[in-house]
């Protein structure tokens, strides 16, 4: 997979690209990152990309013309893939965007200083708006590393165990149960039992159980999106009975609506 | 302020953290970032951190007795700040939630692999747990700097236009209205000839109307939270009136409400 990123801190991304499974999807020929410095597509001799707003107020604007140029000459007219917007006003990133993503073989993203874009890149130029969240970021960079990661690991071969990139919390749409690992008893805390009994299919249901009711006591919102087969349905009927948690209503009509 | 970072991959904070806003808030003792890899703290040759998971399953799961040692000497016991994982389990990354961090004089984080914390971390050392949003990485390193950089620029000072932070997308509980700079056409795009007016009562009101307008097209689930004043529910009534949206009903509802 191929990324093209328009930067204007192209400094900041080796050391993170270098690291981990990145370094290994990009050694494996998975993974390819070209950084693009905007400031080398701006005209004046002191290599200006913003400029104030029109309208006044605080902040840089995000010029429109070297952002064109830069997306223009090197993914093309129109582009070759498609152009992300890393900006707060996007789409919020979610594991099925990262899902979408991961099976195309070129994207582009630009990043840019929050306090603004020129409106007519929004309009005319990019593809889409993606944002990793609601909180102010100073740039779009470590956004655009997020999206990279989340996209990258995601491709097949690009994590050592097959398995890893399935489990975890959100690509079953539910969080993940609790990990344990060695010592068995760390400062008097145990390892549960039923981890320590062989029991594969026990374990993989108690697994399943944890995940269900930690979602419906941290996440419940994600319980609405989520595969549940009449097994969950059933075990999430009897946790909901044996709590009273604010989101009790909604849930338990959300069961009764799946069991029908 | 002064983070404490346990990871297991400091050398990848030191790009980002010597650029922009970041930089100068560190020049300017607003900011102090100290890192601790977590593998100082283990105790085998190997300088071993993680282990098989109890149970069978792929991936591998942070120890606890290195974390528990690198934290309890750096900060002591009981901490002497907030300490907080940073995982997909955790409540999710809010403006609202930096503006309360960055109060604080001192925080400390966990970066982690995302495969998994060893259980009794999560239950017997950390204050709190936080998700940058709904997507798997592979480790909290970027969520880390994330969290940083959201917190640091909302530090007195540390912008150096003090009203950058309180402008942008949800500082107000609404996106961003659009900005222009120059040149006033581009391509045949206009500059909206409102922003060029010198009307700054106009101007003001343009802004805060195409902001509340992008917030109900865009994400019109920030509305319920938003201070609304009665001009903008006049506005988003109109607004609503144009339009038909999905969210119509809800949107009217809270209007309504709001109205009364």
């Amino acid at each position: 997979m191929l990324f093209d990123v328009f930067t204007l801190f192209p400094e900041v991304f080796p050391a993170y690209l270098e690291t981990s499974i990145l370094k290994r999807a990009k050694e494996n020929d998975l993974l390819e990152v070209r950084l693009h410095d905007i400031r080398d597509w701006a005209t004046d001799k002191h290599r200006t990309t913003d400029d104030t707003p029109y309208g006044g107020g605080g902040g840089m604007v995000m010029k429109p013309e070297p952002i064109f140029k830069a997306v223009e000459e090197v993914i093309g007219i129109p582009p070759s893939c498609p152009l992300i917007l890393l900006t707060p006003q996007g789409q919020t990133l979610t594991q099925q965007k990262a899902e979408e993503l991961s099976e195309l073989p070129h994207l582009a993203v630009i990043c840019g200083r929050y306090e603004g874009f020129d409106e007519r890149i929004r309009q005319h130029l990019v593809s889409e708006e993606i944002s990793i969240g609601d909180y102010v970021l100073s740039g779009g960079e470590l956004p655009a590393l997020i999206l990279i990661e989340a996209v990258t690991r995601l491709i097949p071969g690009a994590l050592g165990d097959p398995e890893g990139a399935f489990d975890d919390s959100f690509s079953c749409g539910l969080l993940e149960y609790p990990q344990y690992t060695r010592p068995p008893a760390f400062r008097g805390w145990e390892v549960p039992e039923i981890l320590q009994s062989g029991d594969h299919g026990a374990i993989d249901r108690w697994r399943r159980n944890q995940a269900l009711l930690r979602t419906l006591q941290k996440r419940p919102d994600l319980l609405f999106k989520a595969d549940l087969s009449d097994a969950d349905l059933d075990y999430l009927e009897q946790a909901v009975q044996e709590s009273e948690t604010a989101a009790s209503d909604p849930i338990i009509n959300l069961i009764k609506k799946r069991k029908e």
